[in-house]
């Protein structure tokens, strides 16, 4: 069968760890290795985040002054080419038979999608009230208060469309490993003459592969991260895991933005369009995952309680 | 028929211009259209250069203290995505019934390769003397001088195989434009379960460019630049433009070092290796190239007087 796994950013690197090359390179070791498990019996599709990536890019470009900071959508595309290439040759190791390929993607949004109007992705690095009201003013960010700090806030539109699909599709159709649409894809506007160009913003990446697992027609999504399985009463002394869930089920909670909550929304959306089944949990329990023996297991149809 | 075209780096950022994001944007738009004259006819692969975009990246890693600069194969990747992503979205402004597709290039080079013993090939920012040596010491960097300045010199092995040819060869032959092996592809040696490592160090892009048109069987490659051609006694007052050649009469010259020698010495590579034509010569005449009346032609056999 055909499954899309997505990597949180903190599979990459986890929270607090320096961002340093080898640290990458170890942590993207082991998740290779995860992925490999569920790649040597099945078509996989590898996507992933972005965002200590991309805050490392944006201070190595404050630091030096001589150039402007490079807009979003081409430090996205850098990093889809640093993430992948580490990705990519770390799979190629553990699946020495296989190709594997890293194809770099943009993903069409609406111009008119309403997050322009209330950016609210957290993005770059972390400022001063002081020091964040002059890179406002000097480059024309939005800016927001994030606990005791403030930080570049970016528009967070709505995937509607993958540019490069067919060609993702050619390749995992001939047995490559396909590793595409990092950090959400590489965010782009339609134009009047069907071109399209790069805007100021920033798709989340679960839901990008939900999109992504639906237009391949994929069977399963797999939504990887720091935690092994959606809860409910999570910050309470007594949270209660959800091991399978309809999406009419989820649909009754709230869940943390920026957080958990894009990955039940890109679960349900993948299992509300057919398809089979969504898994949401760590990155080392892929392969229980798919089996549904470890994770938060989203199907169109079960007899599961939340 | 099949072509590869290799954009110089001068292509996407000319000499002496500010490495902004706006000036590679409008330098890609132009190259978009000389590439796409040629695209609207011939199935076409694009290959390019990178030196000014890994200057940068280098120089804002250098900037900012807290992180290690990444390694070279690492920059690489990041130049890959950033360029293709440039390129890709302007050739689809002008062949909107096209697939345009950026794939992530890795090429096999020795790990006992003489390079290795000899770093010839300057990246990244200019030094004084004194910071060259503080900046060999603590990174473990080779330093050479360049003029009156101090940078560091990456070995430049030769180019032996592109690890993703299979897949760039179904995208050419589907019908898609595909922007591959940038900045002469990410370098890796094979280890000895065949799997793949990257390497501090920097192919030449029209070496690797010759290799690829080689092995997709092209039957011609551009070696596009900001010279019109080939010349004997440049640098004299009386240039003389080389119009036509075979690799043999070329031999028995000798042109500048990372210039046009190595053009040269693709573009023989590549005929004697069977392919039909390469031509040397001004990006914007890429289409007078390719049919012998601008630039500088290169055959296996010809009644051309050099």
């Amino acid at each position: 069968m055909k499954v899309v796994i997505a990597l949180g950013g903190n599979a990459l690197l986890k929270r607090g760890e320096p961002m340093e090359a080898e640290v990458q390179r170890r942590n993207v070791t082991a998740a290779a290795e995860a992925i490999a498990r569920i790649a040597r019996r099945h078509s996989v599709v590898v996507t992933h985040g972005n965002g200590p990536q991309v805050r490392l890019l944006a201070l190595q470009a404050e630091s030096y002054a001589l150039v402007q900071p490079y807009p979003l959508d081409m430090l996205g595309a850098q990093s889809e080419g640093l993430i992948g290439y580490l990705i990519e040759q770390e799979l190629m190791r553990c699946l020495p038979q296989r190709a594997v390929v890293t194809l770099l993607t943009q993903v069409v949004v609406k111009s008119d999608d309403l997050a322009f109007k209330h950016p609210a992705k957290p993005i770059g690095p972390v400022y001063s009230e002081k020091d964040a009201r002059q890179v406002a003013a000097a480059r024309g960010w939005m800016m927001a208060q994030d606990g005791s700090s403030w930080r570049r806030v970016a528009p967070s539109p709505e995937p509607l469309r993958i540019v490069e699909l067919a060609a993702i599709r050619m390749l995992v159709d001939a047995g490559a490993v396909v590793v595409c649409a990092g950090g959400g894809g590489i965010p782009v506007v339609l134009l009047p003459d069907g071109a399209v160009r790069g805007v100021e913003a920033v798709i989340d990446k679960d839901l990008s592969a939900a999109l992504l697992a639906q237009q391949l027609g994929a069977t399963a999504l797999l939504l990887l991260t720091d935690v092994d399985a959606v809860y409910l009463k999570w910050g309470t002394n007594r949270p209660e895991p959800i091991r399978e869930a309809v999406p009419g089920q989820l649909h009754q909670h709230v869940f943390a933005a920026g957080s958990m909550g894009p990955k039940v929304e890109a679960a349900c959306r993948f299992v509300e369009n057919g398809g089979q089944m969504a898994g949401i949990g760590r990155l080392e329990d892929a392969e229980r995952i798919l089996e549904g023996t470890a994770g938060t297991a989203v199907r169109q149809v079960s007899a599961a309680k939340t």
